[in-house]
């Protein structure tokens, strides 16, 4: 049986860095740090824990001088203010991208604009970017950009993982009203890049095989797409394979969610190779 | 029979300023001059004529230290130079909302932005912002904003008369590739609402008048619009009319054509009042 890989699949560029960085600092210091989970993936979180990551979620659980890795989401201005104050060492785990968010964000409301996140509310990345900002406001979809008052002015940076198409038609309500409006399309199409090219290859093998957290969404995507082209599954770990389902099956492709590490990846690769 | 008029109908706010300020003019002064005709309509045209109104199309039939109305929708930037070089008297009749389009092209253009222009090449109003700007691109619809280079970052003014729609479109298209937009949206609405009020009013009459010139677009979409609610007549002036169309036709609804003249109109309708 011939395995093949998806052009793009599993951590994203950011997840990679931080991930990397993680590593790097656990081959040296004990412990290491993080706010929340790093990436959301159980096995991979189990595993750090092991080598000695520490996931807090309050200031408080964090000792003075120690080392904290900053996710690759971003983390709030309290947050980062508070670890300066225990004279923590920061590593900056933040994607180059998400940085981008903030930097432009911040950029707008110099320039006198009122600063708009087009993204969701609750999510880390959002809450991130909105709290080094003095009046940002966050609009989820074109629903709620119809109701925005009429600013004069209003200047646009967008979540990452945002899809084009919810961008273009928050723009298009705020174009309605809105005389003079910037766009930073800070969106970053790794998520798109990982669907296209699962749904590529699903095109040309016999079944589908994608990996990754049972929770996540960007992993249920995949499996929603490839399904609608060939049978697929969609397992956390290559303990789930089963040798029974891929009888007559010549070509099998391979793509993961973004928050799947690389082994749990090679584990599925090699057993399938065994099939 | 009862007369009624929609509630917005005839000249916008930007040519009745030009027509007042060319009225005002020939009052005082012999003769006036304005390139191409002020406003599309030849009953005005002529009439303008009679009291000393001269249409010219090129700076040389302009007399030196003469008068010169600017049309409602600009003149070119050499045209101005060559008249000011001529020592002639220019009576700015170009309509604020027009000049904003200028304005916010040059803010652009010293800012550093790609400046790009929604609207259509060959329209004068284009023609005249275009010529004070370096570089200006020139988009009519989607299509071709597809196919611009990559910029770095591009900066928008839309011809007063584009539809939104197409202003939506087109940013749409570009939001795909280009990171950085700052979009003025000076498109003015005016064309709308005399659409809008037109279409209302044909909902409550039993039969819709619509009066402007049988080549004016604007009439025309006036008139098809009208159509699709009630039964409607395009007509140039009152000498159309014919008193048996109106038979049985207790409300008639009138409304005219962004160049069509108040007088015209007055003509229609004391002539449907004699009915």
């Amino acid at each position: 049986m011939e395995v093949i890989l998806a052009k793009n699949y599993g951590f994203c560029f950011g997840v990679r860095r931080a991930v990397d960085l993680l590593e790097n600092e656990l081959g040296r210091t004990n412990p290491v740090y993080t706010f929340g989970p790093l990436i959301h993936n159980q096995q991979f979180v189990d595993k750090m824990a092991e080598k000695g990551a520490k996931i807090v979620n309050e200031l408080e659980d964090v000792k003075e001088r120690s080392i904290v890795i900053s996710r690759a989401h971003g983390l709030e201005k309290e947050i980062i203010e508070g670890l300066k104050n225990k004279k923590v060492t920061i590593i900056d785990g933040v994607c180059p991208f998400v940085n981008l968010v903030h930097k432009k964000a911040l950029e707008l409301e110099s320039d006198g604009f009122q600063t708009i996140i087009i993204g969701e509310k609750d999510h880390p990345e959002v809450k991130a970017a909105a709290s080094y900002i003095k009046n940002p406001l966050i609009i989820e979809n074109s629903e709620e950009a119809k109701k925005i008052p009429n600013f004069e002015r209003i200047g646009i940076v967008v979540q990452t993982t945002q899809s084009q198409q919810n961008v273009i038609d928050i723009v298009s309500a705020l174009i309605e009203n809105i005389k003079d409006i910037r766009i930073f399309n800070t969106r970053c199409s790794a998520t798109e890049e990982r669907q296209n090219a699962a749904v590529e290859l699903a095109k040309i093998v016999d079944k589908m095989v994608i990996i990754g957290g049972k929770h996540s969404g960007n992993t249920k995507r995949l499996y929603q797409l490839c399904f609608e082209v060939k049978p697929s599954i969609h397992i956390e770990t290559a303990n789930e394979l089963e040798k029974d389902e891929f009888k007559n099956i010549n070509k099998v492709g391979i793509t993961a969610g973004a928050s799947t590490p690389q082994y749990i990846i090679d584990e599925v690769i090699e057993t399938l190779k065994t099939f």
